[in-house]
């Protein structure tokens, strides 16, 4: 550290700020972290500049008796830290130190001296700006602290490594999902999150209503403002009554046009009065019924309405007029599920394709996992290496087999004789196979973590065990459906040929009990012009813990929503 | 049309369908009508080509007494169709003419006659699909139909001219808005729907909730399997009694250990009954109270919940963490609002920048709004003019000017002067211009269309008429917000720098009335390591009206929600 009291040459004094290449973020005059330190060169080719930069202390210490500090600065730009060199007489450096502390700084980036981990650091001339951390009652101190703990701490958490670093996977992976269809030539469709059309049971899901905050709101009001009695009635209609037939003796009695008008002016305000009287007296507190029946006419939309567990549905309308779509939107579902895998609130990407059926679906939902493997790749190589380290030591090779080797693809028959074969070889499941069932994730993971070792498509699955809307085949028994199985997680994707002959699907509605009038628009869409389709969804959270190792599905979203938490 | 029996030259049928740069759809073998049409040359270079097309009549005829048959063919790729001419020895021409009939079809490219409109037509030599189309029931035929009655028709309507335009400007501009954050190293995040907070007032917002559904399950099932009346439970409890004595008895009785046990047994048996109609017993129908209140504590999240008005706080968390962030999803308002600027669910997006103010914040604003006007010039030309032709002549002007002109900025306190002189210069306004007001709709478009006729930027606020989060001035009496008005529309954009000052925010939030504790963890952002931050707010379909001059708002969303109407 000898060169730390040198003074800055003359002419680098002079130099602008964030002068150099990249360096100026665009909207700020600080310089990003990652534009410092994320180059080939680990920005040592920087020395010499003068910049601004800022973050958060990671960890920060004293040295030399007081006389200078190190601080690990993050600005969640990237993994890694900018190390930072204050001097004792630049700032009050205690104030500096502490984990979780905000700073931003300017002074200029020298070459660390020999055998420092770091190619580049920043000797501070000027403190702009500190944000104190009371270390005594900071909640996430640097010690190492649980994700499950973290979970209590959900404003904060996206300050430690690893909650930054998937929320960069996260950020990537979203991208590349629009980079992906945009590139095929995909339209981006919006479908409604509140809906009136309920696709699979409301059973599981959540109602979107003002019913109840409409029926507080009155409660309240009727407690200050009671209801009007029968004798408040009672007399308003008296008033009436006798205001009426006071106009009649004026009338009769041939009293003055000023008179009169004056009487049938009172006459109007107390007909006026008892209409009100009466209107208040309707008012029930509590939600409104009809026939026993909550009365939905009184909801917000005039009827009942829920949060979407799919656009699929909505997302046809556009395929079957513009081709190609997708989706990327949250979705909901009201399971009372306390495991790692589900989440009450979570997005999904759901593509459409017109003009296409099983194998272009199969071979599009191929792609577009090997197209976000590569990104991840080439885009967030850092971060995965932090994923590798933390999580999952075999997670970057997944990343690089899954984007080069194809996908297996066996029909849901052969997958069954597959996993027969191995119960008579010795294997056990928890649940029985046979050729009729739904496979549970521990068939899945057995077909693609130990018979095939890499990306497994099941396709042409029993009618019985998937929706209606799926293509029956020729053989009666089966439907064009397809499902991507992957090592750690399991189902990753579910797809299908949509069923696009009208008889067909109108049969299949009535076969599973359903009712045929609310997916009347549904069937337009086969009555009027049909085409034959194709499409699938991803559950986004479950591609990131596939792509990060990450086990537990309420670390990769921001704000996990499941049974007894909403926070925020 | 002399040309149209020629048969193909032998070297031309030989070649492969959809052979030519960019003919095939990456996951269909139907080349778009994009890549047919939309080329420099207006296909005309393609000639020759063998390709598979295929969408939905537009307008079809018969010709040449029935021999052949031109249909105009979109299949949404682009606002312009494919001209396809069908021979009568191929098909049957009466099934393909009406218009939305799906056609999907082989041929060869050829150059039309002299005089023809298009550059490129195609010659069919296989039918491969036809869905047909019944003109008598069809919804939506080819007259001019009102965008008002198309809303009656949400599921074909993308079907017509300009829903499907919209929803390719409608993805242009979403996929720019993603392009522009992330070119500028900003990070998605996926802020909640389903919230907690409640940010201003709980008035406005839908509930989400299993509370009703819940209820409603259990009223069916206390009527198929009424609950336990006092006599049951007395009768369960005599079985409890009698069976403990009967033990008590065996056991005095010195009886032999087989007895006893199966009187244990029973006396078990008798005793779970008694608990589960006991717990029957407290099942009430209806929404679960306590105190006279509902009891949230019963609800999914074990509180009440709202579907989110607005990311901002969330996203806080995120660049008080990670810097530069930005939010884009779906956001609620349940207010009784019928007109054509309102939506009860719109998309929004917000980013929110670390390290930077108010300046910084409108210069990321502003290059957003012309990065985006920007785009549509160069991705959607076609689409443009189209807009320009039904809907507003001046659009394409319009993002013109926006993007190449600098936004006018001016203090709200030099906005309410011009109005003050114009008023004195005779202009009417229906509200009062006076400082402290909120400025209406009528005083923006004022600023922006007559006395400025560009973009304005109105920044530095009465802090009486904001919210409590956006940074007080130095003058004690503004706040450092801004809003973007454009012409058109008028305020596109809102936005501010945040107080980032643990004590002045404290008090702000204590001066409006507003309880201290649901923003502990807001106030935990500025309690630990605070830093200097600002953001915005884009109402993504307001930029679509302002894009498009199209005058309904449910006009350029897929499936617009409003107070009555939740379609699909």
């Amino acid at each position: 550290m000898g060169d730390q009291a040198t003074p800055p040459a003359p002419e680098l004094a002079a130099m602008a700020i964030n002068d150099g290449p990249c360096l100026k973020h665009p909207f700020s005059d600080r310089a990003p972290v990652r534009s410092i330190v994320c180059r080939p060169d680990g920005g040592a080719g920087l020395a010499g500049q003068r910049v601004r930069a800022g973050g958060w202390v990671k960890t920060g210490r004293e040295q030399g008796k007081g006389s200078f500090a190190f601080l690990e600065v993050n600005d969640g730009s990237c993994p890694a830290n900018l190390q930072v060199i204050v001097d004792g007489g630049v700032a009050d450096l205690s104030t500096l130190v502490q984990t979780g502390t905000c700073v931003s700084v300017e002074g200029l980036l020298k070459v660390p001296p020999e055998g420092t981990k770091q190619k580049i650091e920043l000797r501070v001339e000027k403190v702009l700006h500190v944000g104190l951390t009371d270390p005594a009652s900071y909640p996430i101190p640097k010690t190492k602290l649980s994700l499950e703990f973290l979970r209590d701490h959900i404003h904060l958490r996206p300050r430690t490594n690893t909650i930054s670093a998937v929320a960069r996977i996260r950020n990537a992976l979203a991208f590349a999902t629009h980079s992906f269809f945009q590139e095929h030539g995909f339209l981006y469709v919006h479908t409604p999150i509140i809906t009136t059309s309920d696709c699979e049971g409301a059973g599981e899901m959540f109602q979107a209503t003002t019913l109840i905050s409409e029926a507080e709101k009155l409660d309240k009001e009727l407690i200050l403002n009671p209801p009007p009695t029968e004798a408040d009635i009672e007399a308003a209609k008296r008033d009436v009554g006798e205001k009426s037939s006071f106009v009649a003796q004026l009338k009769a009695a041939k009293a003055t046009k000023e008179d009169i008008s004056a009487s049938v002016a009172d006459l109007k305000k107390v007909k006026e009065n008892l209409s009100r009287v009466e209107e208040r007296a309707k008012l029930k507190p509590g939600i409104p019924k009809k026939d026993g029946k909550i009365d939905y006419g009184q909801d917000f939309f005039g009827r009942q309405a829920f949060l979407t567990v799919s656009g699929q549905l909505q997302v046809e309308t556009y395929a079957c007029a513009v081709s190609s779509v997708y989706t990327f939107g949250p979705t909901f579902r009201a399971e009372h599920s306390h495991t790692s895998r589900h989440l009450a609130e979570f997005w999904m990407v759901e593509p459409e394709i017109a003009f296409a059926d099983l194998q272009d679906d199969m071979n599009c939902a191929e792609a577009y996992v090997k197209y976000m493997c590569q990104w991840l790749l080439n885009k967030c190589f850092d971060d995965m290496e932090l994923m590798a380290k933390l999580y999952d030591k075999g997670c970057i090779d997944r990343l690089r087999m899954v984007s080069s080797t194809p996908f297996e693809r066996i029909t849901y028959t052969e997958a069954v004789q597959l996993l027969e074969e191995a119960v008579r070889g010795g294997k056990e499941f928890e649940k029985n196979v046979e050729w009729g069932i739904d496979l549970a994730s521990e068939h899945e993971r057995y077909l693609t973590e130990d018979i095939f070792k890499k990306p497994v498509i099941v396709y042409n699955y029993p009618k019985g065990i998937k929706a209606f809307y799926m293509r029956l085949n020729d053989d009666s028994k089966t439907v064009a459906a397809m499902d991507i199985l992957v090592p750690k997680v399991g189902e990753l994707i579910g797809g299908s040929q949509r069923e696009e002959r009208y008889e067909v699907i109108q049969q299949r509605i009535v076969e599973m009990g359903l009712p045929l009038e609310p997916y009347e628009w549904y069937l337009d869409l086969r009555r009027y012009g049909t085409v034959k389709h194709c499409g699938f969804g991803l559950g986004f959270e479950r591609m990131i813990l596939f792509a990060t190792g990450i086990d537990n599905i309420r670390d990769v979203i921001p704000f996990p929503r499941y049974p007894g938490r909403a926070d925020l």
